[in-house]
C-alpha cells in the first residue's frame, strides 16, 4: 500500500541518559526509537515514509562512564501532533515502564515551539503586573487546612497587609465543605483588595485550582470575576495540558504558579524519569506556568543545590520565544534563610515562605520583617 | 479562633512502606501525617478539632525488616472533598518528593468509596456487551504509527474480521494530520460495523483519546456518534480525574480502557511510588476504567510475575461496590504464549496482542488462529 502524507524534514531532539554499558546502552536508545514511536516490529514495516521520518533516530550515544551512556534521539515534529500531551508521549510514555532511561533535556525547533504560547506573564510580566522591579518576590501560603473560610480570608488580609507579593492557597485546598472554593475564591480575593487598598500595592490571591478537571474553566472564571489575581495548578494531579488550558485561556489571562504535588517520583531515581532541569523548567514554561515551585536544598525535601541550580538554568535559558520563568524555592523554606536564598537564586525568584510567617510574633510583623530583610539582601 | 465544622469521623487507611530503621521510618510516618494534610507545624495549631481530624493518625507501624517498616496511616474522608484527584494529592502528592516511602493499598470507607461510581462495565458488563462468556477477550491494537486513516481502517477491518473482540489505536495515536482524529475515528468504526455484518460478532473499536484536554468531551461524542466502541485513555498523560469524567459520563456509556504511557516512573522503584496493586488496580477502578493495560512478564518491559499477580488482585478484589474489572498483560505479548498466558491469568482478562499479530500470514489468517488457540486453551 502506498502512503502520500508529506513530512516537513523538521525533527526535534531528545537526551536521554541510559545506564548501562555500551551494548545495553545501544539497544536501550534503539528501543527507544521505535516504542517511543510505532511501537511495532521494524523490519515488519514495508512504507518508506514511516521507516524515514516516523521511527525515532539515533543521532549519537556518548560514553559518560562504564556504566552511564547519553544518547541523543531525534523525532519527526509530526509524530507530536503538536500538542503537549503527545509531546510528552513521545519523549518518555512506554519508556517510563523501562529502566535505567531519563530524559535530559529537548531540543525543539521553531515550528514546534511555536505550538506552545507559553508563559503569559514570565519573569517580566510578573514584576509588571505586582510593580516590582528590584527584588525577589514575596508569596505565603494558606495554611493549615482545616480553617474556615473566615479564617483563612483574616490570615490573607494581613500576609497583604504585611507585604506579601502573591498570597497561595495551599496545594491541598480544594473544594472540601470546611472551606468551599467559591466561598474562599470570594472572601480571600475581598480580603487582599482591602489591603491593598490600605497598602497602596497589587498583592495578588491565587486559588488552587481542585477538580474536577472538566469544570477548571467554570472554576476559574469564577475566581476571576470575584477577584483572584491568579491560579495555583498541580500538573502533576491535574495533567500538564490542563495547566497549558488554563495559561492559554485568553478571558482568563491569568499568572500561574505551578506546584510540584505527584511530580516526584519522576525525579526520585538518579537513573530514570526527568531530569529538574526539564521537570521544573522546560516542561511547566512550555505548558505556560508562569512561576514554578519546587523543594529547595534544606528544608523538608531533597533537592540537592546542583538540582536547584538545573532548575534555575531550566527556567531562564533560551527557549525560543517563550519568556524565562521565575524559581519559587519552597518546601520548609524559613525567614532567616532569606539571605542565603537570594545569594543563591539572585533576585529573579519568588521566595515563598509558609507556616514559619506564623511563628512568634503578630502575621503582620512577621511578614513585614521578611520584606525588610528581602529588602536589605536583594541584589 | 473558634471553628465550627462538624466531622463525621469517618476515616480511610493508607498502608506505606516506609525504607529505614524504626527511628527513621517513625519520623517519615508522623511526617506523612503532617504533610499530607496541614503541611504546617503541629506546633503552631490551635483548633482542637483540626488536632483530631484533619491531621493524619499513625495508626500502627509495623517492622517488616531491619531496613523496611509499615505504616499505616488514617485520614478523616473530608480531606479529600470527595474527589479523586484531591484524594490522590492526600495519598502521595508531597510525599511523592520524598525518598523511601511507597503506598501499598487503601481501605476506604463506604462514605468515600460511594463518591466513584466506578467502572460502569467491569469484567461481567464486558462480558455481556461483547456476547463472550466462556474465555479470555481478543483485543489488538493498531499499528503502526504513521499509516494512513485508509491503511489503519483496513487493518481493523481485517482485526474484526479475524475475531478480534476489542480494536483500539495505539497509544500514541492523537491528532497527528497523517491520520486526523475524526477521519480516523469514523473510518474505523465503519470498518468494524462492516466485519461485524459478516461475521455475527460485537467487536468493537475504541479510538484513544488525544488532547487537549478540554476537548475529549467533544472528541468523545463524536466518537460516540460515529459508530466507536469505547475509549483507549492514558491517565498519566491525561490525569486520573480525566478517565473519570469520560467514564462516568451518562452520554457516552463507553467501556474505558487504561494505557499504561507516562505511569512507569511510580512503580520504577521497589521503595518508593505506589505499589502495582494500587496503581494497576484500585485506583483505575477508582476513576472507573473496565480494563487495565500492563506490561507483562516476559515481554518487553520489566513486570515481574509476582507484580503481574498484585495485579491480577488489584483488579479483583473486593472494594465496596466497584466491580471488578480486566487485567489486560500486554507489552511485546505473541499468539505463542497464548497458552502460558490463560494459564497464568486464567478467563478473565483481555488477551491484548499488537504487532505479532501481523507477522507471516494474513492478518485474518493470523487472528483466526489466536481465536482459535485461545478457545483451545480457555478453562
Amino acid at each position: 500500500m502506498s502512503h502520500h502524507y508529506s513530512y516537513s524534514g523538521d525533527r526535534f531532539t531528545v537526551v536521554y541518559d541510559i545506564t548501562g554499558n555500551e551494548a545495553v546502552a545501544q539497544t536501550k536508545a534503539e528501543g527507544i526509537c521505535i516504542e517511543q514511536t510505532i511501537e511495532f516490529p521494524a523490519d515488519l514495516v514495508t512504507s518508506e515514509e514511516i521507516k524515514r521520518h516516523v521511527i525515532g533516530q539515533l543521532k549519537n550515544l556518548q560514553k559518560i562512564n562504564e556504566d552511564l551512556y547519553q544518547a541523543e534521539i531525534s523525532f519527526a515534529v509530526e509524530v507530536t501532533g503538536f500538542e503537549i500531551i503527545q509531546l510528552l508521549n513521545v519523549l518518555f510514555g512506554n519508556t517510563s515502564i523501562q529502566t535505567g532511561i531519563k530524559v535530559v533535556s529537548v531540543n525543539l525547533p521553531e515550528s514546534l515551539l511555536k505550538a506552545f504560547r507559553g508563559p503569559r506573564f514570565g519573569r517580566e510580566g510578573l514584576r509588571k503586573l505586582l510593580n516590582v522591579s528590584d527584588r525577589p518576590l514575596l508569596c505565603s501560603a494558606l495554611k493549615p487546612m482545616g480553617l474556615s473560610t473566615e479564617e483563612l480570608a483574616n490570615i490573607v488580609y494581613d500576609y497583604a497587609l504585611g507585604g506579601i507579593d502573591i498570597i497561595k492557597d495551599d496545594h491541598g485546598f480544594a473544594n472540601q465543605s470546611f472551606s468551599p472554593f467559591e466561598e474562599r475564591v470570594a472572601k480571600c480575593s475581598e480580603a487582599v483588595f482591602k489591603a491593598n487598598q490600605i497598602t497602596g500595592k497589587k498583592s495578588i490571591y491565587l486559588p488552587n485550582i481542585p477538580g474536577p478537571t472538566m469544570d477548571i474553566f467554570e472554576k476559574a472564571e469564577y475566581a476571576k470575576q470575584n477577584g483572584a489575581g491568579g491560579l495555583l495548578v498541580s500538573p502533576g494531579l491535574l495533567g500538564f495540558d490542563v495547566l497549558r488550558a488554563l495559561a492559554d485561556n485568553d478571558d482568563l489571562r491569568f499568572p500561574i504558579m505551578s506546584h510540584p504535588a505527584m511530580l516526584g517520583s519522576f525525579t526520585s531515581s538518579k537513573n530514570h524519569g526527568f531530569s529538574h532541569y526539564f521537570l521544573y523548567g522546560t516542561l511547566p514554561r512550555l505548558a505556560g506556568a508562569d512561576m514554578v515551585v519546587f523543594p529547595v536544598f534544606g528544608g523538608r525535601f531533597s533537592f540537592s543545590v546542583d538540582e536547584c541550580q538545573e532548575i534555575i538554568n531550566g527556567c531562564s535559558d533560551d527557549l525560543g520565544q517563550l519568556s524565562p520563568v521565575l524559581p519559587v524555592p519552597a518546601g520548609g523554606m524559613r525567614v532567616d534563610r532569606v539571605p542565603e536564598m537570594i545569594d543563591f537564586f539572585g533576585n529573579d525568584m519568588v521566595l515563598l515562605i509558609g507556616g514559619n510567617l506564623q511563628r512568634g510574633g503578630t502575621l503582620v510583623e512577621n511578614c513585614k520583617r521578611f520584606l525588610d530583610l528581602v529588602r536589605e539582601n536583594s541584589r
